[in-house]
């Protein structure tokens, strides 16, 4: 179906011009230019300042209408009350899109947002498309472009997102940043006083560098446009919402914050369910949700092996999986023979499999193996991987003993028996193609977060969570998501 | 009430035997002996191997019988059938506490469990305590004591530990260390042949040293016996209970694990609620509530106030407090004029409380302030702390501009109010006597969490939560803590 609107110039910019430009640091016309410029983005980029003073060392125009070339995309930087004006002058110029960062509109009072509504009347007149206002920017990653007032300046990758709040959209930048993964597109959304929420979603469903959309929904205008476009989506790659507002009290501060109107929990829910789109309850779900769906095979049923380094972990894994709906088949004879050919005697004979203790080189990785290759199971849990790496950095950081060679030894073993297994689980993968979700204690110790093993899966877009109930959150996801797939 | 046993030689013991010391480092008898040397125990040590060979440049001794002093400790680590003539020559030799880290006895058959009993029934006669078997050791930081199969080197602090599984309990040590919290006493009781969960609790209950008791249970083998320690133990200090084996999945994996029996999960639940035990979902409550409780005020009430950063995670904030069972109580006239007469007219005027963009040095700490002092609030959740920091460490990085001295001021600017604000957040703590949830999506991505200001609040032992529905859980916990010590 084809889009109302053609958001390429958002997205796909030859030129941008900055107007509101200035030399000063804490405006937003400071910030959104030198993020852009910042990024690397290599299109062309004109800074616009009434006065036309140098602005970070470029020439700046006074006006749009001074530009020596229309711009694809004009950033708005200015007061609210000027950017009207502005408006007119890219039309005059035969600009093609703005994107409104200047807040004080509807969000502000009635007049306000008659000054709004006249905006984006003047732009439908002139065949423009307007982003915002009160939107804190866009990024394509793929050009360079981060026009954000404060934002990480991701890679590329198959994740897009639009979100009616810019914080919440810059946790997800963020965290996708420190931890390596790639991001698409990204836009602040706004007031969206002419492109929507449901523009943006169906943009980025036939956008062939998206694969998987995310969207932090607080303030749903326009409920059927949204749920007609989350619709025509769903079928090709996974939407991923998140709601604020939930909550009597969550809608409260949302009034305040975008101006939204409530919206029954309970009646979002059931459409949601009804079109396939996958709700998650907070930041964190909806970050490691993401990351699996954009980079791991669907299962394709509920069947989940899980592998373990220690009791207690499987225990609390069996349990996190149970409670997310999922199943823990029994281990056959066929399998437990074929571990209890290598295994010590006193190994679980039971799924989750227990290893509890290896002696062997590629012990965890062999056990692994033959959980995934088992066709009884559809997805794969790890539990522990790094607790070996973090004792030994321990070790060799305090123990008296560390140039024992014995020791060292035993250490060495211990690194790369987890390596290993971190090799073993990128490679396994996509050998099985089934999805694997690694839970690390390391992962909830941060600052260790940098330990080889987990730092190799996140090289490999395989992402580690912290608990077991994060891994099992995020298999149920992407269990969901097959299903609404295959319907 | 007096303690069935005296455990104060597990935990402050002036002397130590490891029985089965060997210098092979792929064995446990190596690496309890070298943790404990590595963590720094200033007591004697005496290593005891058949043969008597030096051990990681130590004496050793053939037997118990031969050691020149009876200690207070004997840590045991030689094969399962040869535990019983340890038993018998420590009682020979005086001894009054041994704990059997060796495996193989009830967790492994009938035959293994008869000797279990028969090690247990020995140790009575001869009025020796025993911990384990099965257990992967003990910890007690104010003497250095870390007899531990693998484990991080914990400061001393006010919370103790008794898990029923090694890794698990590993989890909080090694989550505590490298956030830099303290740990009191720790200890993975395994089979509990002789010292049962009930016995630990109630010594830890008891301890002046401990504030707050970690519990996790895989196998109640006395309900009753360990209700009625708890029930001693709440009224003084809270018990934290994460339960491993809730679902039939989960139980089954436990029974290979530890040959724990069945828990009716009602049964169990009902009984934490009428005793006043506070159980948690999952590793990450369970030491994100730990360390609230063990450092900061409990709430006199249920109502919450809420600073945030940004619209978006205020919104997510005010939708967890409300689903976590909290208040949040409506600003007053009086709080919103104090308010309006600094903050800039678009603020949120509303709880949360939403600063939008601050402009002048200290405005966040002056709001939190506020915030804190109204007497219409309880707790205080701060959403956004590091984001600031986080944006200038990537421009110090990356930016062409970075010695623009322009840009250099609103960076100093912005690290400097960010660090303002965790200072005011130590401070008031104290001053307000009231609980603060701090939660910063600086922690989602892990790798920056090494951000000053929230180092800052660490090093002053005020943990920072990744997401508001994590803080609003510690907060639900506190709150139903301050309910159980009131009545």
């Amino acid at each position: 179906m084809a889009l109302d609107y053609d958001l390429s110039p958002f997205f796909h910019p030859k030129s941008v011009c900055l107007v509101g430009a200035t030399n000063n640091p804490t405006k937003w016309g400071f910030s959104v230019l030198h993020n852009l410029l910042m990024g690397g983005y290599a299109g062309n980029v004109y800074p616009v300042n009434l006065k036309g003073e140098d602005i970070l060392g470029m020439k700046s125009y006074p006006s749009i209408r001074d530009l020596p070339e229309t711009p694809d995309l004009a950033m708005v930087c200015v007061p609210n009350h000027a950017v009207l004006g502005v408006i007119e002058d890219l039309a005059a110029k035969g600009g093609k899109a703005a994107f409104v960062i200047s807040s004080g509109f509807s969000e502000a009072g009635e007049e306000e947002k008659q000054m709004e509504r006249e905006m984006a009347r003047k732009a439908k007149e002139a065949g423009l498309i307007i982003g915002g206002p009160n939107g804190q920017g866009l990024v394509s990653t793929r050009c360079k472009l981060f026009c954000l007032m404060s934002g990480a300046y991701n890679k590329p990758g198959p994740i897009s997102i639009v979100s009616q709040s810019g914080n919440v959209g810059g946790t997800i930048l963020f965290s996708a940043y420190h931890h390596g993964f790639g991001i698409g597109k990204f836009v602040s959304s706004g007031n969206e006083a002419f492109v929507k929420l449901h523009d943006y979603i169906r943009y980025f469903g036939e956008d062939p560098e998206t694969s998987v959309v995310l969207v932090y929904i607080e303030n749903l205008k326009e409920g059927p446009a949204f749920l007609d476009a989350c619709r025509e989506v769903v079928p090709k790659k996974p939407v991923i919402v998140l709601r604020g507002g939930k909550t009597e009290e969550g809608a409260s501060a949302a009034r305040s914050h975008t101006g939204a109107m409530a919206t029954s929990t309970e009646i979002f829910d059931a459409a949601c369910r009804q079109v396939g789109i996958l709700q998650v309850r907070d930041l964190r779900e909806m970050f490691n949700v993401a990351i699996a769906l954009a980079h791991q095979p669907l299962p394709a049923g509920d069947r989940v092996g899980i592998l373990t380094l220690g009791g207690g972990w499987g225990v609390l894994a069996a349990d996190a999986v149970s409670q997310y709906g999922l199943r823990l088949p029994k281990l056959p004879a066929k399998i437990m023979e074929e571990y209890s050919a290598f295994l010590p005697p006193f190994w679980s004979k039971n799924n989750p499999v227990d290893l509890v203790a290896t002696r062997e080189l590629g012990t965890t990785a062999r056990s692994l193996e033959i959980l995934a290759r088992w066709e009884g199971v559809d997805a794969l849990m790890m539990l522990g991987l790094g607790y070996g790496t973090r004792s030994v950095h321990l070790s060799s950081k305090f123990s008296p003993f560390k140039d024992n060679p014995m020791l060292k030894m035993v250490a060495d073993f211990v690194l790369q028996e987890d390596m290993s297994t971190a090799e073993a689980i990128v490679r396994l993968v996509r050998e099985v193609n089934k999805p694997f979700a690694v839970c690390s204690d390391a992962v909830l110790g941060s600052r260790l977060s940098e330990s080889a093993p987990i730092l190799h899966l996140e090289n490999h877009d395989i992402l580690v969570h912290a608990t077991p109930n994060d891994g099992a959150a995020t298999l149920r996801a992407m269990w969901q998501y097959a299903q609404i797939r295959a319907r």
